[in-house]
């Protein structure tokens, strides 16, 4: 089985109340790439950087077995850049600016060599790009998997309305999930997003955990308590790749499965923010996943007798 | 073994998105001593009201199995009365009003057929009350779980931090707990209250569940995903009875029969949220209870083969 993650590769420069970075790799797609690659080696990236997107990083996420022959470099033009900072609470944030340059017209060309994957992660970007993607797949995917963001809901709403239609899961947060349906309550928020196509809703809560909607079903995962935030940037989009990584991997899209695709999405994501941007998912060992999954069975289980 | 509740017995007017109360009946140890009731029958509560609290109210807790030796009715004096307004998103509300009456010069006294109990649950009052309690006993018993709030971390600190020292399991929520420590990180503020006194801490998370901390370890309970909460009302105080309903019963204080208690705790407190007040906890079946806990079991059970 293999995997097509399609979504930003980009400049971030952080600031948290540890300290602060300059321009460091980050992006979705980067994200979601790199966890992913912890479970499976056919990971084929399509993304578009400007260039001034250094060759060690592409060499970086090459070295993890992510194929970036899908990976646009725009001669004369720059990678996307995003800054942001932190509140205390490491719960909210402020972007400070947004330089949006190759993803004002990213237009995703797929590689013929990446037509037959089977499964599709659309990381967040606008509605209309990720509709693009899916028509220029000349088989519809097994599972098509969603990440959008408050924008898009804002500003895009009504292309973001006829993706939906078209996707298996979507994934997005708690304000996220009551912004796109009026609904404070999140089970009536999951219940009225698969009414809008999705048979699966995924609903991060951050520091609280995630619930997973599907089958009538509800599965709840807990986020470990961590001593420390360091940098919560990109822990959605870790999260995201250890899951859709986890269901490549066994090629099952059972209930139960996504289940544990859960787990392993929040214990990368875990991961992700001990330290700035990717710089902890980039050094990771089969063994830490494996010991960081158990603990969030120690974390959560109970028997009744 | 048998379980001694101290706390307050109460008129609350409550109003939410969903409508709003007259005087009905509340208080800390009602909600404790009603909950409780569904897993010993040996449940003495000391409490104070004054004779404007109508006899059919007293009637109801004893058919629960409530034990009301210990509830002194002081003539020609009212009952402690608070009213308090939900906001939309029924995570916050604003009291409206707070007459002390009778629980302004509360003196438990402790009816010798209580000396023997072997579990005591000091329900949210005044830290030099809840001392008191401790001190008017013969003998200590087996286990001590206090339940505080903001205000007594604000205005009775050092009455507060010398009773931390005399009990085994502190009952909390996520703001109070950062308040008493401050530290952000719930694992962090768990630790230091931990070198405080209470070797087990509880953080209620309210719908984001609750954390359990103890020998070393740390344990999380979702809350149930409900589509609708329609009165908060005595919700922690539900939990924290079930949570020691089950330990009285099963006379077992180790961490993972905390768990099982934290669990039934949880099933408790989903019921509460259901109707106005105590009316939901007031009408339970044994098999309603089993059934919410085994859709705790369903909600967060994985398997990662």
């Amino acid at each position: 089985m293999s995997l097509l993650t399609v979504g930003s590769v980009a400049f971030d420069a952080l600031e948290t109340p540890f300290g602060k970075t300059d321009k460091i790799i980050g992006g979705a797609a980067t994200y979601i790439t790199l966890s992913a690659s912890y479970f499976t080696k056919k990971n084929n990236l399509v993304a578009v950087v400007g260039d001034d997107f250094p060759q060690s990083m592409i060499d970086d996420l090459e070295q993890h077995g992510v194929n970036t022959e899908g990976l646009e470099i725009r001669k004369g033009e720059k990678t996307f850049f995003w800054s942001g900072k932190y509140h205390n609470d490491m719960n909210t944030r402020d972007t400070v600016e947004v330089q949006l340059n190759v993803m004002e017209n990213f237009n995703p060309a797929i590689p013929d060599s990446y037509q037959d994957c089977q499964y599709l992660m659309l990381g967040n970007t606008a509605p209309a790009i990720q509709s693009m993607v899916i028509d220029r797949l000349h088989n519809r995917p097994k599972l098509i998997v969603l990440d959008t963001m408050n924008l898009w809901i804002e500003i895009a709403n009504a292309d973001l309305m006829n993706l939906l239609k078209r996707v298996d899961v979507l994934v997005l947060n708690d304000e996220e999930a009551r912004m796109l349906t009026h609904d404070y309550s999140l089970v009536k928020a999951a219940a009225k997003i698969q009414s809008m196509g999705p048979k699966t809703v995924i609903i991060k809560k951050g520091e609280h955990g995630a619930l997973l909607f599907g089958e009538g079903r509800i599965f709840f995962a807990p986020a470990l308590p961590l001593e420390e935030v360091f940098d919560p940037t990109g822990a959605g989009d870790t999260f995201a790749g250890g899951f859709i990584g986890h269901l490549v991997k066994t090629d099952d899209i059972s209930f139960d499965n996504m289940k544990r695709g859960i787990i392993y999405g929040s214990a990368m994501a875990s991961f992700c923010v001990e330290k700035f941007g990717a710089e902890r998912i980039m050094n990771l060992t089969e063994e830490e996943i494996q010991t960081r999954v158990n603990e969030f069975v120690t974390l959560s289980a109970f028997g009744l007798e």
